[in-house]
């Protein structure tokens, strides 16, 4: 029993260093970029806030374990630029060496049950994981619209790409949420900071990583 | 309808301050301090963690939502010295009036659903409270012991003061837990990190606030 606890404590004393990996949105007022574990509270609120409009198959509880859990890897594995292909490719490898050494601190049970829950949040085939794949595209948006689309607007991103990067949750968002994220994008591209025109940000937009 | 999804978006952009409301507690390498929202989702990942010790009866995603929102009012309170007695008194007045407006963003429901939660945290009368003050209170310690007992040695804290605040969570504490959590009390007296005599350090912690 206590060789038990003693690694659950020594995982929990582990992920405190999600707390100091950094992100590309902006917190609301702008004053600076948010990190994982300050994101990873952001989308658990946003499921506790938004539950109701999930489809009646979704686990409001199981969405909120695995929006908590989803960017524990990162500690291991480190980010990849969002638009870096290449990038993109090599870091699931990553990632998945990172799940099995992170989660592997704890007992046998818990790391088949977290990385169990991280694998499903990852693939996006159940109702549970594409809705927490839908809060996970919607807070950055939030944050994008409370600070004028600081991010948006350093790395020079377009509509379509934001379109392009809300592809799939714009499928499996229920219909109140897309409505509301897609008056966010409209209102910033009127606004200007969002640029209209895909062509001129390509390459701006090829060297940054952007959350949302 | 559109009403109510753009009361439940402000106040997810509201509550986005409780990640600049900081804390006295050091990150576990110790360069700098947390804050609320990365306090938050750290208990939240101690409740998935821990919950095989909570008595049957607590709800483990009942536990998991107060700790997600249970320091929010400290958004429009701001917070209080733990060891100023003075200052607790008039925060708990503050506190209210910051949960009626703060939670008073959302519809009707869902304001009395949240409101009603963290009064129930801050009466620690359920056992799902209980056990989610015991968490509160075991965090701290976690950071403390990975950081060398930085904040403890910077306010020149006795352990007599943290065996005091941790009285009632000894009480509802799991014996598992409380056993872990008081070999790190002891193995920081050992190393000099928490003073064996009280007397020594009460004018500093009078006035120093400190987390756990």
């Amino acid at each position: 029993m206590r060789e038990r606890i003693k690694k659950q404590m020594d995982f929990l004393r582990e992920i405190d260093k999600l707390k100091q990996i950094g992100r590309q949105s902006y917190l609301a007022d702008g004053s600076r970029k948010e990190n994982d574990a300050e994101h990873s509270w952001h989308l658990a609120m946003c499921a506790l806030t938004l539950r109701e409009y999930m489809p009646e198959s979704v686990d409001a509880s199981r969405t909120v374990e695995m929006v908590l859990i989803h960017d524990l890897v990162e500690i291991w594995a480190g980010d990849a630029y969002a638009y870096d292909a290449q990038a993109q490719a090599a870091q699931h490898e990553k990632e998945v060496a990172a799940a099995e050494k992170l989660f592997g601190m704890l007992p046998e049970d818990q790391k088949a049950y977290f990385k169990g829950l991280w694998e499903e949040f990852e693939a996006c085939e159940t109702q549970d994981a594409r809705f927490a794949r839908v809060l996970d595209n919607c807070q950055p948006l939030l944050l994008n619209d409370a600070s004028g689309g600081k991010s948006w607007r350093e790395h020079g991103i377009a509509k379509e790409q934001v379109y392009k990067r809300n592809q799939r949750v714009r499928q499996w968002a229920p219909p109140e949420i897309w409505e509301y994220m897609d008056s966010l994008i409209q209102k910033h591209v009127k606004l200007g900071n969002l640029s209209a025109a895909e062509e001129d940000n390509r390459q701006n937009s090829e060297n940054a990583r952007m959350d949302g």
